[in-house]
């Protein structure tokens, strides 16, 4: 399913194929939590912005509008009428980031709610099985995100169990593909590297997990609050021992520049909400660093956001108009803003795409390490 | 300016031309008060929805982000890129339902913005000036909009103000179409009839007004609390004093069925933020009725909101997807919500030219009558 087009140094220039389509990578997945994308951007926008894969949640999804609804209405790509590759996230940063009281035993993790405070259980079967029934492309193994910092000896447990944990999905999955109501039977299980920060755990857990054979594999748990050199000095540790034939997912990552530099150091699949969430404060993405369109000098500049950009904002309307609607509090503004900044992501994967194709990417990367404001 | 094509009792379908293009009428016009339309949507939507004419507010405006600002960016239609027609209103509307500490003086009103409190002063030639800043095609007249009931001497004395500030809009808008800085000189002032629920006021108001050979009218201060039928009992005898052939704007109406009452009774132009609001709230129309997003029943519902409408989002989407959004707070369910609902006015009024054209209103008003669901 993977191919391995081409290679500079540790970085890959590849190819990964699923039930609904083809996706080239490296690729930045769009965030869809709830089956949309924040600021009120649907499925066709994202194709208009060069979006490759849409990434929705297994927890948010579970709670609303519940994951047997979604299967009814024939699955996710048919709910959302996003006709490309999706991928689902497990439930499991979520269980650990938002839900409140939780419980952690061998079998799963018990938890509030954050919507209602109703107890819900999850393990690894029910994640596979939600996942089953929101019928994405690529599932996500359920495993425990652990804060950074925390004990080695902790850290070495929950590896553990995150294994354990790992084995169940792989059977839990094969099993929900074989039912006749499964929306994607063609679905598979990616796993998730975890071990905080620390290498030998990171590089044993990695071993392990590979010889599963899954058909991809991610590293987790980080970019949860340790600074960027600890990311780099963690993947440089870790892809190493990851299977060259399969997908690499850093997850949760990050800025232009931390997706430069991971793709520098092997990795292919990424997603962040960073991009979203920085348009709805007015922070934009341009080849020349971040404006803040909340800077008073916006307000008469009848410019584009990036004159050199290509995206239907940028063809049409002023930063003075953006800064407006932010200003006015007009839902428009967040539209067209995310909009811009997923343009951008989407647009900056093709360049490093292309940049690798060329065989030029370490040039790129260093052009884009000069650019200051992007490191942000 | 106005063409009187055809009537069918008092029923008229006519034609008006302006700087930015020409507009088929009876016609809807799409609120975008802070220069957007609420829900997202931007000029770009409008077109595709089959809006002929867009509103905008100056009262707003000159708070958010400055009249002075937007003149500077070339006008309105420049700054949010809509290139047909806009009618501006005055702010005499928003002055008396949204500002407090209003006083009203022979010269103009002071008021407190509602957004900082920063005392304001605003009369006829304020708002002409500020109306030219924004380079809209009609511009109306500031007038004082009097609440319904309020005592008769009180309605007179300021049916006569209003009558003095109408004799200064005039005199101001000349002037002000002679800058070189206005962004468009050929736009154009639209009287208002006021005298609340007075008949008699209401007539000798409007026989003064329209001695000043303006180039539309419009009945303000309706719509703002009294029943619907006390508005139609006015229209009936207000219309027959307005000239036949300058275009008739009932401000602020309405529903599906006011608007087809109005048509009935010699009205041309509309406007409401119902539709809108109605969207944000999950009440969406159909040709059957309107249905309540927010009922349980929707919630595996996979038909579109209306089988029988071209809206790009009954194409798409299901019940089942919108009413998720709405439960979920996405963004994105006002927006498409706001499209449909939108689409449905416009085409209403398409719908309601073609009887007219074919010479079958009054059984299209028959047949609309019965669907009792829309006359709420």
């Amino acid at each position: 399913m993977f191919t391995l087009l081409k290679t500079e140094g540790r970085a890959r220039r590849g190819r990964y194929i699923t039930p609904h389509g083809t996706i080239e990578t490296p690729v930045f997945m769009n965030v869809g939590t709830q089956a949309a994308i924040k600021g009120g951007l649907d499925a066709f926008d994202l194709k208009a912005i060069g979006c490759q894969v849409e990434l929705s949640n297994t927890y948010h999804l579970h709670l609303l509008p519940g994951d047997e609804v979604i299967r009814t209405l024939g699955g996710l790509h048919q709910f959302m009428q996003w006709d490309g590759p999706i991928l689902t996230d497990s439930g499991g940063f979520q269980v650990f980031s938002l839900a409140s009281l939780r419980q952690i035993k061998e079998e799963g993790v018990t938890f509030a709610s954050h919507l209602d405070g109703r107890r819900i259980f999850m393990g690894p079967e029910e994640s596979m099985r939600i996942q089953s029934n929101l019928g994405s492309d690529i599932a996500m193994a359920f495993d425990e995100c652990v804060e950074n910092p925390a004990p080695y000896d902790y850290v070495k447990a929950s590896c553990q169990r995150t294994y354990r944990w790992l084995v169940r999905c792989q059977k839990a999955l094969a099993e929900c593909n074989q039912r006749d109501e499964a929306p994607n039977k063609g679905q598979v299980l990616w796993g998730i590297n975890q071990g905080g920060t620390f290498p030998d755990l990171r590089k044993n857990h990695m071993e392990q997990i590979a010889e599963l054979d899954l058909p991809g594999y991610a590293v987790g748990g980080l970019a949860v609050g340790e600074p960027a050199e600890v990311m780099y000095e963690i993947l440089e540790e870790v892809v190493p021992v990851m299977p060259q034939n399969k997908p690499r997912y850093l997850m949760g990552v990050g800025t232009p520049s931390n997706i430069i530099e991971a793709v520098w150091r092997g990795i292919d699949f990424f997603d962040c909400v960073l991009p979203a969430r920085n348009a709805r404060h007015g922070h934009l993405y341009t080849k020349n660093g971040r404006i803040n369109l909340n800077n008073a000098k916006y307000q008469t500049d009848d410019t584009p956001v990036d004159e050199a950009c290509g995206c239907s904002v940028c063809q049409r309307y002023s930063r003075a108009y953006l800064r407006h609607l932010l200003k006015a509090e007009e839902v428009l503004g967040l539209r067209l803003c995310v909009l811009h900044n997923l343009w951008f992501y989407n647009h900056l994967m093709a360049d490093i795409r292309q940049a690798l194709d060329q065989g030029r990417f370490a040039a790129f990367r260093e052009e884009w390490s000069a650019r200051l404001d992007l490191r942000i």
